[in-house]
């Protein structure tokens, strides 16, 4: 069996050197650009170039260094009928509620007055919050979100999620399709975003969504840039009605120098680093699933392609 | 029955209109430091003058407005043999959990790296943290403790608890009295402190317990000040054993405008709100056990005074 890696790592090797060592049946490659086709059985990419399926023609399955893969589908020449396989949490998810948990925090409990105070040598109590003051909406209820949302509610905050189908989690209402949007919003306050990128979530935070959401609202987006309308939300911070929002992802990233966020006070920036592939463990179920499907065995994370995720 | 408030608040009638509500059977009065004897049966006190107890002479229990009874232990005429009950929770031990998970990512994931960042429009990505090399220890497993302990294993850290007796506690490696204190530090790089105030636990954070941390240790102390041998604390900082601390509590509060913490970043510095009494729970709490002690049934919470908690 021949393994393709194609990532854009400049250093392959931290790479192939593990997934040999994890596959030693395999014949491992790295892609080179300029190279000639493997006849690779299985490939492992992050936002593969339009000339692997150009060249490699006999794939079983394609293995997505990612959960989202809508960087994949975005390849026009994407082979049908082979199998994309996404990333399996891979240590992400808890990453996640971490990054949120503090963002929410720093948010719902005004840690940088807290900040600036010790900054200036100043000692003063604030008032404390009350966690009714704070419902917090899910968007998304996959692996990430539900981490995300049971994280939250074992806080005791009221927590809503929504998500395409019907999902049931302790201690979370949940909220489901189109149809029930509206209503997931009207609880809301503190709009979680982690849904996967499709064109039916596409600019799914816009205007008409942060009117819908509780007054002096806030926005956490750990999905994709593209979730955003980005003049939207700064017309709503503008407006009053968003309070703040914290910002993992963008619509172009690196998010440009001359970008309006980077000046507006009410947003944090964070560059795309709430949830970071970890190697070890993103190899060790990628070339898990390798060998297993190899073997004729089925395997889980098979990603809809016409749903998007 | 005749119930007494005896609490720093210039408006005690914050708290005496609600008492008399909830407790409609009852004579509510506010402390007069000019007055005369009530003969209350029961006191609800924060930090009460030793007058209270020159002149009220019936006293069936006395109600501490906070977990800590330190404060009240001090008061040297402190009758023996009247019941001293301490807040169980009333809302605290989630909020002492979300701030310390807050203040824990906050260090662990360099947030204040990226805010940096951020200010200086600059989108650089750094590496991510690996779990194994951040250890949790949390000093104390009464309510708090146990809360921040298992909110932190949740988060998938490795946790261990210790406290002076033997707890079990899912998801944390427990230790319990002095002679496991030491196997207890060598498993730890973040030091959480959430123990009682006791003649046993005071300075219990000084020179020698953090030279057994791990290297680049990490000390988040929301118990009390005076656990902390202050200058201890500098010395390892200085001395690059101690990478960073998070600091709700101080010796002497509000902390001294001239105190060299103000000046060290290597410390966060929050001025003792990382969990607030919330009144309404509170005097739920109270009021209702107020009821079921003058009625003779068994309440929760008595302190074990000689013990300090």
């Amino acid at each position: 069996m021949k393994v393709l890696f194609v990532a854009g790592d400049p250093k392959p090797e931290r790479w192939t050197i593990p997934i040999q060592s994890l596959l030693p049946e395999a014949e491992v490659y790295a892609w080179d650009p300029a190279g000639e086709a493997v006849n690779a059985d299985y490939a492992i990419v992050w936002q593969p170039p339009q000339a692997l399926f150009e060249r490699e023609k006999h794939l079983k399955a394609i293995f997505n260094l990612g959960a989202g893969i809508d960087g994949l589908l975005k390849v026009p020449n994407l082979p049908a009928g082979v199998p994309v396989v996404r990333l399996e949490d891979a240590g992400m998810s808890v990453q996640m509620a971490e990054h949120v948990v503090h963002q929410l925090v720093d948010i719902t409990r005004d840690m940088q007055i807290y900040r600036d105070q010790q900054a200036a040598g100043t000692w003063k109590i604030h008032r404390p919050i009350r966690r009714k003051d704070w419902p917090i909406g899910v968007m998304g209820l996959g692996h990430i979100g539900k981490r995300v949302a049971r994280t939250i509610a074992n806080l005791d905050y009221k927590v809503s999620g929504w998500a395409r189908s019907q999902h049931q989690l302790d201690g979370v209402t949940c909220y489901a399709g189109p149809d029930q949007f509206d209503e997931f919003l009207g609880q809301t306050r503190v709009l979680i975003n982690t849904l996967p990128l499709t064109d039916d979530t596409r600019g799914i935070i816009n205007a008409t969504t942060l009117a819908k959401l509780h007054p002096q609202a806030v926005v956490i987006n750990v999905g994709r840039g593209e979730h955003l309308v980005e003049e939207d939300l700064l017309a709503a911070i503008e407006a009053g009605s968003v309070k703040h929002a914290s910002l993992d992802v963008f619509t172009s990233e690196p998010l440009p120098d001359d970008h309006p966020f980077w000046s507006c006070p009410e947003i944090t920036i964070t560059p795309h680093v709430s949830a970071r592939t970890q190697r070890d463990d993103t190899l060790e179920q990628i070339t898990t699933k390798i060998r297993a499907h190899n073997q004729g065995q089925p395997i889980t994370g098979v990603a809809n392609v016409n749903q998007g995720y």
